[in-house]
């Protein structure tokens, strides 16, 4: 196993079922030594501020960063090939009040950092949109760099 | 001709006219191999889920590829220089119900697959949003590599 | 004193004292000469369109990029350092009829233009959104090169 999978693990957690992607493009596509992982959408539906919490969908982010993982293990065949965590983007479905979406955000970030540690810090964009693809509350897509 | 190009037209499809820029950037901007592709709308106008339907957002998507691609052209001289499409980001101006985006950005995915075949293939982002500049119904970026 | 903090001095600005990110993430992060900026909101708070007038989201963008610039120099020491701007990302608040994204994202790119010349000159996209955290105006991502 590897050891950012035996990280999973000690923290409770393990990588779900890989789910392929639902329309004309790759899970995640690699350009050198940088890897673009393509967005993925929260299986929690809602907007949040009004049918998810916070917390709910800071949950929501998390599970979603596990999903993520799960997709870039089936393209880049270890996670341990990951060696720094660049720039995650999460947009969060925002009833029109909103405004939280760097704690929802932080449910993806926490788990960066839990598994890579100083690596897994990263630049970041939390943004709020009226609508996501099948009503989901959180999207999160990733830039990551690959060992040679 | 380029190869791209006369691909193109054994689609049936071939490069609109230029336009420029709207604004203070440029179409596209070269760091080392990569190049990072403005943004460009739709020439169609109007909320998807409303005003257009989703066949309708998924030719104006191709649409804007094509446009894209003209762009792309003024930029590097010659879209054969393009050895790898990286990244696609797809912001569709969704009305409140809409969550059909992957469809929609499907229409430029597939000419991207169908231009530079597995190369093509690419990391992507398809996402709902409220507004955008001129009421488009679509707006696209790019993130390709060229050859040295 | 840098000799691009000597431009902002000559175009009558400076550095704004720097803020921290306000949740889990860096304000940049480095990968090779890839320098990802994290997102940053501004201090101006509303919806353009209602709240705000495009003249004064111009403002608030060029505002937010003196902000950005801080927590660059924050994070790599000298702004001189950056070679080229590559993309510029501007998310406006945008009110449900609001269409001028692209003026208002030119607060910042010109004054890219203005401190780097031929070499900030940028990749862009400008958008559209419902909503944006502490429920900012505008928010702005960057990704820059830097030298060796």
């Amino acid at each position: 196993m590897s050891h950012i999978e035996a990280k999973l693990g000690a923290l409770g957690e393990s990588l779900p079922e890989y789910q392929p992607p639902v329309a004309n493009y790759l899970g995640c596509k690699q350009s050198g030594t940088t890897l673009y992982v393509s967005a993925r959408v929260s299986r929690a539906r809602g907007e949040v501020g009004t049918d998810l919490t916070t917390d709910a969908a800071h949950q929501a982010a998390r599970r979603t960063l596990l999903d993520i993982l799960a997709i870039i293990k089936q393209g880049i065949g270890d996670l341990d090939r990951i060696v720094s965590v660049d720039k995650l983007v999460g947009f969060v479905r925002s009833a029109s009040h909103f405004t939280e979406q760097p704690r929802v955000i932080d449910g993806a970030s926490d788990l960066l950092v839990e598994l890579w540690g100083v690596e897994g810090r990263h630049a970041r964009t939390a943004t709020g949109v009226a609508q996501l693809p099948f009503g989901a509350a959180v999207q999160l897509e990733l830039i990551l760099t690959l060992s040679e």
